[in-house]
């Protein structure tokens, strides 16, 4: 399986595409690509997003997944903040299902908890323990890479643990 | 001019394309179509946004405007809300970028000064006066409908406003 995770951020837009095959006791993991889509400041908000459609379509015809996971809503923020992330988020949600590819969904805490063990987790922790889950060097950059690859990872040990809840029931 | 006016809202976005003509003394507008796109609650978030997304785009291949108006971000809202919103607000932005037109806000209370005369006027007056402004029998249905064409207008107005500046300043 094929996960193509998303950090959206008005400022940076995370990727991260993690390949996961079922192993007999764990599932192997293995990092395809990441990055992120920075957005220039000075453009305008619909070319930005343009920018951001454009290059999200690109990466999935090149990468071809087999699932999209995206971080749930954050409620706590502000609405200005909530209004700005739900421009970024629309389009990369649209770009998935003009691509033709499911979108799942993870709350902030289950993607930690997935990620370190901890839904409370800092920011450092989750990128030290992508590195460590993908057997890279260092952590990705930027940031919102590191974190995209957690929810691709975090969406590949849940419909492993899916899989496997369903096999044990059989 | 021709006008592209988009409504955006969660359960139903509207549109409204007005075509404006300077006369001597005022400008003539005319409603070219109007409707509303409503969006399945059964289906998921991101076949909504292609929904909208798609119907975007076809009708500004339909109908040409030279730019798309949109109403400017309202904060009072809560940031749920405000989310959703930007979901659809982020794919409209996209569907004019990709169209290659430019857009144009206007804030609340500025659209319902340009329709009404009075920034706080109500959903109903708004209605009536768009009906007024273009010859209508009836106010166009659904009410998005009506607010998206009262977006158009402000603009027609505003622009044949700063046109006249411009022009009695040179």
């Amino acid at each position: 399986m094929r996960v193509f995770g998303i950090d959206c951020g008005t400022n940076c837009t995370g990727y991260g595409v993690v390949d996961a095959h079922a192993g007999a006791r764990e599932t192997r993991l293995r990092a395809v690509a990441a990055g992120g889509l920075k957005l220039a400041k000075t453009q305008p908000l619909p070319l930005r997003l343009a920018y951001i459609y454009g290059e999200l379509l690109s990466l999935l015809e090149a990468h071809r997944p087999d699932v999209v996971a995206v971080e749930g809503v954050f409620y706590s923020v502000n609405a200005k903040s909530a209004l700005k992330l739900g421009h970024v988020r629309g389009v990369a949600l649209l770009a998935a299902a003009v691509h033709g590819v499911p979108v799942a969904e993870y709350a902030p805490l289950a993607i930690k908890s997935a990620v370190v063990g901890y839904g409370l987790a800092q920011k450092a922790q989750v990128q030290f323990m992508v590195a460590r889950l993908l057997n890279l060097e260092a952590a990705p950059e930027p940031a919102d890479a590191a974190d995209a690859l957690a929810i691709a990872i975090c969406h590949a040990n849940t419909a492993q643990t899916l899989i496997l809840q369903a096999e044990s029931r059989a």
